[in-house]
């Protein structure tokens, strides 16, 4: 069977999985995702053995230490694995939600019900803890997965979703096998072959580097959902609580650099900057962050803290764009709320942005024109999160508009479609 | 400027259009649309005028008497696009909609409310009043639009759209003048330009011929909510009250054959085939729709009726998959609900499908399991239509999963964002 034929065939098992996924009871959806868990534990030798063969690849192909990080599975991350699966199986079924109902005039009822979506392709990178979360988030949901992750962790996707699959066929006897499918191959032409079988697939989500989800988005004729980058901003407003927007813009940046709602530039208003930026400017360089000011925060810092040339720089153009995910911060003096929006929505990722107010007034106008995913008002941005937003698991954050946006937990994995209830209504 | 340039001034514009729109209210919106209804009447004589010239080239274009009769414009149609503007500025502003609200453990709020998408390309065929329709549609939702007519109608498009635009910006001071825009050349080459250029626009929407929407489809780069063609059926379930069945089998296929939510395709239960085919056999052939049945129809068919052959034919593996628009019908005996579920999900277009039975067990099941738009129980398929959805006005029925799905009125031209409104709160 050659590459394309091969692609198609798992394609339309996985929407012939999808149909008899959308027949299961919650009930019978749990008890897999409980028998899931237990056997992901039960299986961890196997599961550590497979998986070591992906490491000795990993080291052949020079790897660097922390991709092999990523890579490795140990008993710890096999039970974190097993806990997230029984986290899903808690959760509420996303799948029959009456979204909207009403009686027309006819006396017909129409009711708007969530759906799952039905195939759902996802291409990720090395992690492969990512093919238990992602699996199990798509089965709860009703969708069949294609799981396509990186080709160093082949081995350990193949075992992690062969133990999901047995488990499932075990706990229920209408368990579809191919409700969970990993690409058998490394070859790169299966993206796109796989990508442009509308017929049988329904979305794909990329996971990964901006240069994955570029190039994903480039060859599909499937709709993606995808989360570019996260280049988030705090803007501290002319009337900020100060000590409040320390707090905030410390927090959106040193927390947790690495991830992408973490913040990347510091916008600050021009009549509040002289009293601010050498307070955050000590806590930051106290951090070891580097920050890359524009002049007027260059010539302020450089002023009231002589802080050697290292740590701060000239922020270039290209800055602006950028998502370090780590101990970099931008930072510009702006002349109000419209200019620190303009700069947000022009060189923003439309990810998480934050204003740091008193001024109801400003508030309400960065809410509403700043054209991001989350928008928050004294509040850090590194609340983009599904667990942050109750929604108890996240397969991603959207930066798109069609589709699911902003986190993206079981209810974003759901389409729907309307049910019409009739007595014999004709149209006249 | 080649065309590439202009395209992406053209899309630039769009965006910028589209800041400026999310901030007018719903008032200067309303103000805006009424404003433009007025000077399409008061503009008639300039708009019919413009028509006559299309109407010039689409006639040395050789377009047939129905293509010519749908390009033309004139006062009660004129009259009809501003009709379509009142109604609009009369339907609920769709932007601001609390969608879900939820305080979090540590008092943060967040709120989703529903938005603009951005800049909307609506690609379409002959009818001129599509641009109104859509770019009334549009403007309401607060989306800036990219309009793509036919080529032989664009001198009518282009003063139908700066008609309304004068209007805009005589009415309201904040209205930006590219919020509404037609693409000035007939060049094919502009298309996937467009729908390439990611970073301005948002979506895309197809409106037409099947052939039309996959082109588009194929080239865009944007997402694209489309809907390729109704193939819709009716089901008579071996629990039917086959009165009801006759008359909703006969509403579906004849009351308007030539619109997408007509039936293309009955299923009949084997066990009232029998009874039950000769009933609506007769009234079909009365009104001279041609039948194409399976072997099992055609013998009840011919047994009881002793029909002439032109209007029975045997129907092809290709008919199932076909949308007629047109006074024909395909008939086929299935045994039980599975059967036909299965014959609908293989062959239909994910439209509108409809379940003529008593028995609720059945019909629960032809609801879940068939996967289109619309499913209805003891009711026609032509009720599809966001008019008798209650909508009040609709820019198209999508038949895709991602975004909207079904009948798209002004709440399915948004997206939305989330909003947190915190005192301060930081991750910890």
């Amino acid at each position: 069977m050659n590459l394309t034929e091969q692609m198609k065939q798992l394609a339309k098992q996985a929407k012939a999985a999808s149909r008899e996924l959308a027949k299961l009871t919650t009930a019978e959806k749990n008890a897999c995702l409980l028998a899931m868990a237990t056997a992901l534990e039960q299986n961890a030798a196997a599961i550590k053995a497979a998986n070591a063969l992906d490491m000795e690849v990993g080291a052949k192909l020079n790897l660097s230490a922390a991709m092999l990080d990523r890579l490795k599975l140990d008993d710890k991350r096999i039970s974190s694995m097993a806990k997230g699966l029984r986290e899903v199986a808690a959760l509420p079924d996303p799948v029959g939600r009456i979204l909207d109902e009403r009686i027309r005039p006819n006396g017909l009822k129409l009711q708007k019900i969530s759906t799952p979506i039905g195939v759902v392709v996802i291409i990720y990178e090395s992690r492969p803890n990512v093919t238990a979360d992602a699996a199990s988030l798509c089965f709860k949901s009703g969708n069949a997965t294609i799981l396509r992750g990186g080709k160093e962790a082949l081995n350990s996707n193949q075992i992690i979703a062969k133990t999901m699959i047995d488990a499932g066929k075990a706990a229920c006897q209408g368990f579809p096998e191919h409700a969970i499918q990993v690409v058998p191959t490394p070859a790169r032409e299966a993206i796109p072959i796989l990508l442009s079988l509308t017929q049988y697939v329904d979305l794909c989500m990329p996971r990964g580097g901006e240069s994955l989800i570029r190039a994903v988005a480039d060859c599909s004729k499937v709709p993606v959902i995808k989360h570019y980058k996260g280049v988030c901003h705090v803007f501290v407003d002319a009337d900020a609580d100060l000590k409040m927007a320390e707090e905030i813009v410390f927090n959106a940046k040193v927390q947790r650099p690495g991830v992408c709602n973490a913040a990347e530039t510091l916008l600050v208003d021009i009549t509040v900057a002289e009293n601010f930026l050498p307070r955050i400017g000590e806590r930051l360089f106290a951090k070891h962050v580097e920050i890359r000011g524009d002049e007027a925060t260059r010539a302020v810092l450089n002023a009231k803290l002589k802080i050697q040339n290292a740590k701060l720089r000239a922020v270039s153009e290209q800055d602006w764009f950028t998502e370090y995910n780590d101990y970099i911060l931008n930072i510009r003096v702006v002349d109000g709320v419209r200019a620190a929006v303009d700069h947000i929505n022009f060189y923003g990722s439309a990810h998480s942005d934050s204003i740091v107010t008193n001024n109801e007034a400003h508030a309400k106008q960065f809410l509403a024109e700043v054209d991001s995913a989350a928008v928050y008002w004294n509040a850090s941005t590194r609340f983009t999160d599904g667990g942050e937003f109750g929604m108890g698991a996240e397969i991603g954050i959207s930066t798109d508009k069609i589709g699911a946006r902003g986190p993206m937990g079981l209810d974003e994995l759901t389409s729907y479609k309307w049910l019409g209830f009739g007595t014999g209504q004709v149209r006249t």
